[in-house]
């Protein structure tokens, strides 16, 4: 595995690599199973895989996790060379960022609902540095968790609106045992919290339960998961369809439920697409 | 020449000829002999030339031009036949935007002086339409004239800071004989405003021979050249380095001095790089 960290150097090599498939699979590291099935799924499409990590610091607002997102480089530089990675890619943020920038906004309606509710101006730093490594890497696929749907039907609109030619492909969410959905974030909970947040995978579990005894309108689903998800701080819970758009009824194939909620002060997200 | 307005027609064609080095002009039409000079240019280092006309709505702010623009749509077809381009891409509006967009937003600070100071959003709407392109066509070396010095600026920034792979030459500024910078909009001047802009030019050609004398400091040359154009109402008179950052002193090699101002409800933009 090449480990590179000069941006320069990663376009030189990849220019000599012009014919293969590239994959890229961006990461903010603390790799965890979720992470693996991207590279999976990458190491499966394409004949070359590149992963980054960064943890970018535009995405986060002031006040949050910027400081102590967990960091793990040895651990995580194990895994990528274990998984098969052909290259990771390690940038400074002073080769990323300079001073005065042209930045990538997210649009207006869908940039700035749930996630980019509470955290405006979150998705512009995700948009803008995932749109420095597309062009950086030129990959011919690039891999996203679906548990950040919004993410990834924001990524999947800059794309499409600014006609980048990578396809993005939404890779399933992966799960402890017990249901919670895997997240960099989980090493904040406490054991007690880590017993709240099962809430959030049995509020979505409750949902599914309810759609397959044909109970497809979006309020009473809603209201059960509110119900299961009760002693959380609930960020939101809203069921969309695949463009984002409120719905009043569950069609099959083109809805997303989605939950957000604090468990101590970390917020965790999950949903499942439907 | 392949007149195409399909932007995945362009796309298909374009990746058939993959190898070809490709040159490419952005235009908004109303052709001049400043375009010709660009396509001229793109012809000497490039094997394929592609020229798109597109009125760009999103760089217009309320109120200004964007329906009188001019439009020669024919006689544009002609010049660009003639002058050897291969490709000539008129895009639709409705297939450039949809609804509820990804922008590219100019830097905070240089996005927002002299042109941006007056028309706030411009070149965000500059910047979105250029990218896009640079998507769509993915060109080796693009053209743009040095008469609009701070879009080369922001669009040289937006290249480097995004990582795009596109060269972008400044071309020089194509002069009436008698000195009037080439404009699509100087068809709106009336006879006697046509003689009051020639105070925009002269005003640097005053500026250039007090440079000639060695007299460097930009604020004696700023006096000068405001009593020069002093009859017309100014936009602005700046001298800035390369970066777009005011200088004191003039310093060869490394200068721009650029003027605006209004003729009638013309606004005339101009510029020397020394």
């Amino acid at each position: 595995m090449k480990i590179i960290s000069e941006i320069i150097e990663l376009k030189e090599y990849l220019k000599s690599q012009k014919n293969r498939v590239i994959g890229f699979v961006p990461t903010m590291g603390a790799l965890h199973d979720g992470h693996l099935s991207l590279i999976h799924n990458a190491k499966k499409d394409c004949e070359l895989v590149v992963v980054s990590i960064f943890v970018n610091p535009t995405q986060f607002l002031e006040g949050e996790d910027l400081e102590k997102y967990p960091k793990k480089e040895k651990a995580d530089t194990k895994i990528c060379e274990l998984a098969g990675v052909d290259i990771l890619f390690l940038p400074q943020a002073d080769e990323i960022y300079t001073k005065d920038e042209v930045r990538v906004l997210a649009p207006d309606i869908r940039g700035f609902i749930l996630e980019g509710a509470t955290r405006p101006g979150h998705f512009d730093g995700v948009l803008t540095v995932v749109n420095k490594f597309f062009n950086i890497i030129n990959p011919d696929f690039a891999y996203f968790g679906k548990k950040d749907a919004q993410q990834i039907n924001l990524i999947s609109l800059m794309v499409k609106q600014l006609f980048m030619s990578v396809t993005i492909v939404p890779v399933n969410t992966v799960r402890e045992s017990d249901g919670l959905a895997m997240s960099s974030r989980n090493v904040y909970l406490s054991p007690s919290q880590r017993v709240d947040a099962l809430k959030i995978s049995a509020s979505l579990y409750g949902a599914s339960k309810m759609i397959g005894k044909n109970i497809l309108e979006t309020k009473k689903l809603k209201n059960h998961m509110r119900e299961i998800l009760a002693p959380l701080e609930i960020g939101y819970v809203e069921i969309l369809n695949r463009d984002f758009e409120i719905v009043d009824d569950v069609v099959l194939g083109n809805t997303i439920i989605l939950v957000e909620a604090l468990v101590g002060d970390t917020r965790l997200l999950d949903n499942i697409w439907l």
